[in-house]
């Protein structure tokens, strides 16, 4: 039976209201056992002139981007060797951590670090659960399979990974990486 | 600005709230990029004989028990090798997979497949990320460093893994997990 | 989806306050094709330091009566013939009109009608109609079957009748009878 | 002082509001001995997008017809001998009882039974109620006086009647018919 | 923490919803002592079809003019000497107070007052505080000096004045003026 | 029609609230030409854990005195000459204006100007205003009449007075006085 009524200053896009409907939904259900169905979600937006703090009319924000969407197209570009657009992506302080690296700050250090190890690596999905920790950063993770090919020409596939992202303000502060490639090799 | 207004029926314990508070508020940050201290949240509690659907009162639900701590208590378990506790918080269908495992359903299958890889091991967090997922279940990752020792009795530490548990019902569900376990020793 | 809110005084029955849910949920009904599953009423009481118009705090009143059940009751003591409990349920200026009779104002002239008609007669219910009007009156209407014994003697049953009666302020001020008596005996 | 806020997808005309307004007025009445200038109605409208349940947007559903129009029209049409447009409002399991007729299931037979009884009647009315059951029909009453000729011509007025109507979806499923007919050809 | 909201017919200008920001804020702090910042107000705005008191719709109407403004707009017509003008904004009843005058009714019994007193006079403002008293009348205060003329033609300045006044329905009923010319005069 | 729902941490006095009962509804009064009884004010209270900010739970405060019964206290307590009572409603930046006397900052320094002037002096009270003013101070005006003696003996009485005291936190910060003494005595 919850009931959610939020009220916000109106100018969101019925995709990012979409996006609110969805996680106010998925907050109550992480404590109300209801059925999704049972839980009601209304938006209530209010025009600028309708709503004041100290009787003084407060300016609305445009929607953060979909932190989901944003790693995606990072992930994508990162595929395509688009390094100039990933880097757009990412914050100035961004610092990245694959399996073995320690903390790398640049794609060119990645890239070195890459080569003797691949030749290229592709990414299959499997899901990404993106989520508001309670600081600054939204949490992305996706996780599939890896595919591609070893230094020697030869072909891998279905090894499985993980992506961690922090994202904040629309830039990407941080990516954790974890996979089973040395598992792999280590049986090959 | 946002202010969200939660009704559900009575019966929620303050800490049960807070969760809903925290829940709520982040659901709000995903998308409207306001402070966290400029997103108030109003819980309103009902009587039963407040409420009706269809002109008939409903029962509200306990609480769902917070899947962190749930994972939190099952790893505790699992560390102390109190397989009769871990093995009560699974779910019937419960499957998870470690590195190179494949699927694996019992917790004995995963003790005979870690018995060569290390004598025990022990897990140090940096941080635990839990979230409603759209559908059934409660996402919760944990990650951090593995401490222990090999089965030649060296020590190891500071080996990076990632535990991602799904949770239905106050059971895990699911266990995925990755770390660098294979590359440590690639590099040994 | 309709969702009802009822802001309303404090001090009201949990039965009281099933009617208004029963009623509210109804009212939304008449013109909105939802299934009754789907009509959320939630009563917020208020306690009277909460509440004020001007300024000045109101005085919340005892709860109607339930004028299906007075009516059931007045239709009882009719039937058990207890004429001072019958009588204590009008008003002053109490109206029937029963087939043929124009308008009657005492129970004496009732009774005085129906000697001639009938030795006694008892009602079976098929359903009872309770509605406000958009005037002062609350309506009731009951409908179902007579049995009892003709003045010779002979015993008749399954003659339909409905009665529709108006209450103000919890006494009866009209009752209005149809029934098939007539038809039955041009028909015996 | 009851205030009764209804949230409900936008979409319905003023006339339908305010027969929510109506209802949901008379609704509080029943139970809350308050002056009708007392009870304050509000309509909160949401767009599509400003809602849903289990995070879904859900379809407004399109007005009923207000129940008491409809059967209005219907007995115009039926005094009028449309018999099409009458049937066209029916539901397929539409059954009537007259005085003494028992369930019909057709106007035909309706017309067959009426025949030997008169020529012709005209209502003149007196007061529609128009109600939600709990269950799924909205129910009409109308009285009034009939008005027409006997079959020898002679002609009649001022016989009292009522009508008791179901209309479920839009359509009259049920019309039970009292009158004072025989007791009037009796006293004839 | 305390929110405001506020539910009113649509129809009023920003400027006087931003009046009842700051009002409804200003009404809150007289007696919680939150910072400014941490009240919030929303105004909700309903269509005349979606307010109904006892069933039946009601007319919003026209703001009040700003009291503040009214009485700032008859001290400058009174000090051009506008008489005309600052008589159009009088009520009928209007009575006014100086010192040592007792009750005046026109401005033509004050113009004869002061002549003997000086010859012009100006005012400086220091403030002006506006509210609504319990009863029909908004007050108006405005404090500030004196400058002018005094009937032999020597300058005055810096004498201290308040006047208050009496606003209802738009018209002002009461003007009460207190200052200093007698204080000064004495010391002079 | 107005409706004013104020949401507020629980913990305020009965008297409290009638307080915020009564500045709510006259701060709509101050813009919305409804008459009193025709404005709704719902407070609604909230439990400590019902309540959030950036999902944290605030304290709420303790009501603010009624600034009006503070002044009239400060003046009895002068009248009555008790200037340790006195005293101690006074911010430790209190300044104070009285008819020539230039900005006093202690009561000492009030007492030596009055000594000369009059031997004693009590306040008739006409009426006090009290409206918290869009900076920190709530403003307080009280006026009527001094009777008393003067220094000579002869006694005084019905002259006009006014007096504004500006009240932050509970102590009195400023205080401003006219009256007509100089006036009275010019035409003595």
């Amino acid at each position: 039976m919850p009931i959610v009524e939020l009220h916000v200053l109106q100018g969101y896009e019925s995709q990012e209201k979409l996006r609110l409907h969805e996680a106010l939904t998925d907050a109550v259900r992480l404590v109300v056992p209801a059925p999704p169905e049972a839980i009601t979600v209304l938006i209530h937006e209010l025009k600028g002139e309708d709503y004041s703090r100290g009787g003084i009319h407060r300016q609305g924000a445009s929607a953060l981007p979909d932190a989901g969407d944003l790693v995606r197209t990072y992930l994508s570009a990162m595929e395509a060797r688009d390094l100039e657009r990933a880097q757009s992506m990412l914050s100035a302080d961004f610092v990245m951590e694959f399996p073995g690296t320690g903390p790398l700050r640049t794609l060119d250090e990645l890239i070195a670090w890459a080569k003797p190890r691949y030749r290229f690596v592709k990414k299959t999905y499997d899901g990404f659960d993106v989520m508001q920790s309670r600081k600054a950063a939204t949490v992305v993770y996706c996780r599939g399979n890896l595919s591609g090919e070893w230094p020697d020409g030869d072909s891998f596939e279905g090894i499985r990974f993980i992506d961690r992202f922090e994202v904040v303000a629309g830039k990407i502060t941080r990516q954790d990486v974890w996979n089973d490639i040395a598992e792999v090799k280590a049986n090959a």
